[in-house]
């Protein structure tokens, strides 16, 4: 079986592209970063998420970076706001982000020998972050084919984000027929300790328009929720 | 002033690097990685060659890496070979390396206001890494003026490597010039503690011949050293 690394945040983005590559036959090594994020719910979500699709889970500790990067996802005094239509590139981008975690998935990936690495950009993304459009998903991979010994040797490592067209419904409707469950994914950008997500942040916005379009019933725990229904617990306290 | 990140090791070649930065004008942000190397002493060194420069030093704990990534300079079973003259990518090569340290920079640069990110590449690198070749930091300055939102609007980091096609001979002579002293920064892969070199692995090796083919004395501490010379001490200590 040949080995790919997916990039994971426990979201339903990393979720549905977890299911794709998992679908395509791939061995799964499922990589999430700490990277000091405020929401941290999603950690666990994406371990659990590796969990189901026996995935090889690794949580990479990069919480050194949030000491000198400002974003609304990692600083105290920078408030996540409600969803409000602007556009731009909105405060919850984190400079570099998806350049450090690809730079790392590289690096293991040599080691690990996989050949592939997933990640989940999408339409959503596309609109908001300079990270996650397409011209520079190329140039990542042009500059990756050059950065490793392997690729220099004629190996390189393929960056794939099958995501990248798709709006949120379209995902959704992808994830339904590899029977993603979406219940314990976490997309809230100001989610509490147990997953449940605030519905006016602009993930939790994207998040319910894509399950309204869809028409299918949204799974997502919310903040106003009846506070008796059964949250995900830690695998570690589960096992 | 401008402000510009120099990546620093500690070792001969960041010094010079450091002081090129220096002299065309720029206000100085030093950036080491702490990757687990097995040669802990250029830790230390790093730190002293911000300090002299009047640079503001950070330190980025990015250990969990060292969890997944195969190199003599980080596997305590992987030894780090003499000296032999063999062509070819060395066991000593760590995967991805610059492309992490170059995408933690980014990150940095955008949130600081630096518009240059220095590193020490160089003709001996250029022999054995291929993330230190012109065609990959060329493409790394692709994929950054793509990736970060400051350079998408016109203000992108620009990738510098001043050493590029210079000898460790250049290199040093450049560096004398420039009054950098040499006597604590460390270049070797299996240093001590107290930053003594073996004065046989590549680095080392290079290192050597450079201030050989210079004509200037060998500042080195090494093993076989008289003992009593005075060593730096960490300036936590000095303080």
């Amino acid at each position: 079986m040949t080995k790919a690394i997916v990039l994971s945040s426990g979201g339903l983005d990393s979720a549905t592209t977890m299911a794709v590559a998992k679908d395509h036959g791939y061995e799964l090594y499922s990589l999430t970063f700490d990277y000091g994020q405020k929401h941290r719910a999603e950690l666990r979500a994406a371990e659990q998420l590796a969990h189901v699709n026996h995935a090889v889970h690794r949580l990479v500790d990069v919480t050194a970076i949030s000491g000198f990067m400002r974003s609304a996802l990692i600083d105290s005094d920078i408030a996540v706001p409600d969803y409000s239509g602007q556009s731009g590139i909105p405060v919850t981008y984190v400079p570099a982000r998806n350049t450090i975690f690809l730079s790392v998935a590289l690096g293991y990936a040599e080691t690990l020998g996989a050949d592939v690495i997933f990640m989940g950009c999408n339409l959503a993304d596309y609109m908001a972050y300079p990270d996650c459009q397409a011209d520079y998903i190329d140039a990542f991979q042009a500059m990756a084919n050059l950065a490793l010994k392997r690729a220099r040797e004629g190996l390189p490592v393929l960056i794939q984000a099958p995501l990248m067209n798709l709006s949120k419904q379209d995902i959704i409707e992808l994830g339904m027929r590899l029977k993603v469950d979406y219940s314990f994914t976490v997309s809230c950008y100001r989610s509490d300790d147990q997953g449940r997500a605030c519905g006016r942040c602009d993930a939790c916005t994207f998040r319910k328009e894509g399950f309204k379009k869809a028409g299918i019933a949204d799974p997502t725990r919310y903040e106003s929720c009846c506070g008796k229904c059964p949250l995900p617990q830690p695998l570690s306290r589960r096992q």
